[in-house]
């Protein structure tokens, strides 16, 4: 298993590298490496010797119970494994690889049409590969439940379809009311001086530099080479303050996560996450119920004055507040706020939904998805780069991942009521926001675990309670009732 | 052979990333992926299966004559590979990995102790390659065949014990006459005005950053992924204008090789370079016989007004170009002239001798060093980091590497000789150096072959000579009496 993690995260090396510094020219052998390398994981993994080997394991009365979760999970991979065979691994690495590169020459040049092709090939791949994995509803559940272990469709629409009308509640009292004023937050700001205090916040986060760096990419993430070895990346843009600093706190998050997952279990099921909405809950705790919270900034306003002290001379920490918590619909999903956040969530999940299941073809793409902005949130979209373009996911192949952002919000709502407490004000004075706090619960509650439970099984034991959406939409409501005086 | 060489490339990425970006806890996780790569790579290529099919491959009369050399030389490669053991892959892989992280940490400290336990631990590893591979006369030899196929110890001590004498001639002719002043090489040169001129340098010797990128280590070096991804390292000296400029020109000469090589070759012998000592010749080649002529800097003097228009507003091209082949002995080989250059390779080739045949302990290396420099420059070196930390290699497990530095040495001046002609005076006008008339000469005679011939083949092919070190000789006495007077 140990062996097969190294090639696994050799392939994040070499992916890690393909995004921050790779030479264009590098883009087609690289292609070649990766495929070689996920084909080669996917034969070790899945060779009969593995299986016999997991199944003897799992008829010994010696182990312990952490062993024995590492020899049930790592069965059920090998037995979902063996259902993709390996030249299925090859060419989906491969067309993930070319896609990539369509995607990003696609998103530079603003046109849908060059990525169509690639994307029309990773659909159909996945749309086999939801064949070899088995469903018994839809096709889609099939992948959702890589991300997210026994997440179907059946219960996101139940989820989704109770969520958006409280939302759309929320959204249209904000809407009544004067709105935020938050021009200050675009201008010019340093990249130098961006990028310095990303470093801070990271640092004062407990982020751990000599287990992890930061690094430019054109799309903000977080990878991974083992817990001593955690890397994120971001992006900046001079014009805009909120672009950055949010990423580099979501991906904060994860990484803390990944920094704080048992590093003795390397490349075993108990050293990995436990799922991808968990996953999610973490980066968006952090940004969102943390790094967008009164408390945190009354406490670090002095980060404003130390690095952009001439851009925020005039700002109250009550006016920066209220900006960063602005309630606007708009195009780009990383860059929302955390209500319309979740329309933006939807709108991919059913276009998802839609291709995986054939009722859309990849053409229509941006016309669905303008549709869907047009109806969920009442903007016209502008052109594709600020439309169907602008997330990397699809060129990677990961039809499935989108709804545990939202599922992990929920989840992050969830934490922080376990955390600080659900019954006061949402307006904490500063000395109550101790972000020690929240690290201590989580290194308490969430990172030991791994993947020995599930996501409901995982929120269940750290807040007694299965996952439940009114702690989102109680925040919610308190949140930008006080912001916006409802 | 072509997913053999995924794997390899793999590894060359992830070590890429070790010694410029890995955060320091990564280190530990980052030996055993490596390993498994190395191991990985090392099984499928001494696969039963794939020694029958390059046998059977080898029968086929269909085949062109450069497919069939192809096969010749990956039975070659076989059979030799088929002699270690997967174990022995592995522990050299692994011992090699912490052997590099003692070695930097030993240079940090400047004590060599730190290092000396896994340099023991590496030389027996490399005493034991020995027996693996055989030999008929030196242990040294199959380590030395390693690096540049056919090259033994009497070939070595035959070429040496000439040399050495040759240049203590011009030498001590050189120590006889007033010295040369380079001081305003010393002083302060900004880091950024330093890589931008690394990068423009590095431009006009025709490098590809399309094709590959330039990035800070703790030891320069050349690598590569593919022909399309070739990747440069320097380290930079604010006070040391020499340090950088020519350990950038001298990787680029690596660097243009790689790239030059058939991409359609790709994992294959023909796409690969012919020997460490051509490979080294095309450094030395730029690094010297180019980077280090009068004609040159005639030509880009312009390049010093750019930059450093301060540092060298009052020296005259002359200055500069005596300046820059001061000849004096010294002790970092990375730093030295060309002259004294030989020596450095010298010590370290027969320390390693000795190593290897067992008349030298790993602990009495600092001793046997001092002594050897002091013997041979004349020169007490003051600490191990200006000692025998200096050099990366053996913490590589590159025993037999060295030489290779001096035989690339003599190749340079010989194909210097092949383009430039060598019968007119080595101070050409800056018309007669064009730099382009080296690239086209190397493109046609040195890059197409990849291994297809070795190197005396090689050098015979492209010169109408085997290796002759009277083109060194005369081109060093020649420059260095115009330089001096003498």
């Amino acid at each position: 298993m140990q062996k097969i993690a190294d090639l696994r995260y050799s392939s994040a090396v070499l992916q890690w590298d393909q995004e921050t510094y790779m030479p264009v020219k590098g883009a087609a052998m690289r292609g070649r490496q990766l495929a070689t390398l996920a084909e080669l994981a996917h034969e070790q993994f899945t060779s009969p010797q593995m299986g016999s080997m997991l199944r003897s394991l799992k008829e010994r009365r010696t182990l312990s119970a952490a062993e024995m979760r590492n020899v049930e999970l790592s069965l059920q991979d090998y037995d979902k494994n063996c259902k993709l065979p390996a030249s299925y691994v090859r060419r989906l690495s491969e067309a993930t690889n070319l896609a990539f590169h369509a995607w990003i020459d696609a998103r530079r040049k603003n046109t849908f049409s060059i990525f169509q092709q690639s994307l029309q090939h990773l659909i159909d791949l996945k749309k086999q590969e939801a064949e070899y994995l088995g469903y018994v509803h839809h096709p889609y559940d099939a992948l959702l439940d890589e991300f997210d272990k026994g997440q179907t469709v059946a219960k996101l629409d139940n989820i989704f379809n109770s969520l958006r009308p409280r939302i759309t509640e929320i959204l249209e009292a904000v809407a009544s009311r004067p709105q935020v004023e938050d021009g200050f937050l675009r201008g010019n700001f340093n990249k130098d001086a961006q990028w310095a205090l990303g470093i801070e916040v990271l640092g004062l986060m407990g982020y751990d530099f000599e287990a992890g760096r930061q690094d430019i990419s054109e799309h903000p993430f977080t990878t991974n080479f083992s817990s001593q070895d955690v890397r994120v990346t971001t992006r900046i843009d001079e014009k805009d303050f909120s672009n950055m600093l949010w990423s580099c706190i979501h991906e904060g998050g994860h990484a803390l996560y990944e920094q704080g997952l048992p590093a003795g279990e390397y490349g075993l099921p108990l050293g990995e996450y436990c799922s991808l909405s968990i996953h999610e809950s973490q980066s968006r705790l952090w940004e969102n119920c943390i790094g967008r919270s009164n408390s945190f900034w009354e406490k670090y306003v002095y980060l404003l004055e130390k690095y952009f002290p001439e851009q925020f001379k005039n700002i109250s920490t009550r006016e920066f507040y209220k900006a960063i918590n602005k309630v606007s619909p708009s195009f780009i999903r990383t860059e929302a706020d955390e209500l319309t956040y979740h329309f933006h969530v939807i709108i991919r999940y059913e276009l998802e939904k839609m291709l995986i299941g054939g009722s859309l073809e990849p053409r229509d793409i941006p016309a669905a998805w303008n549709e869907l902005y047009l109806k969920y949130l009442g903007i016209i979209v502008p052109d594709d780069r600020r439309g169907c373009l602008q997330d990397v996911h699809w060129s990677h192949g990961s039809f499935g991942y989108f709804s545990t952002y939202s599922i992990g919000s929920l989840y992050a709502a969830q934490f922080y009521a376990a955390i600080y407490g659900n019954s006061g004000s949402i307006i904490m004075p500063s000395n109550d926001l101790d972000i020690g706090k929240a690290a201590g619960w989580l290194t308490q509650h969430i990172y030991p675990h791994g993947r020995y439970y599930n996501s409901e099984e995982l929120c269940a034991l750290a807040t007694g309670e299965k996952l439940n959406p009114d702690y989102f939409v109680s925040y919610a409501t308190r949140k930008y009732k006080e912001i916006y005086g409802i």
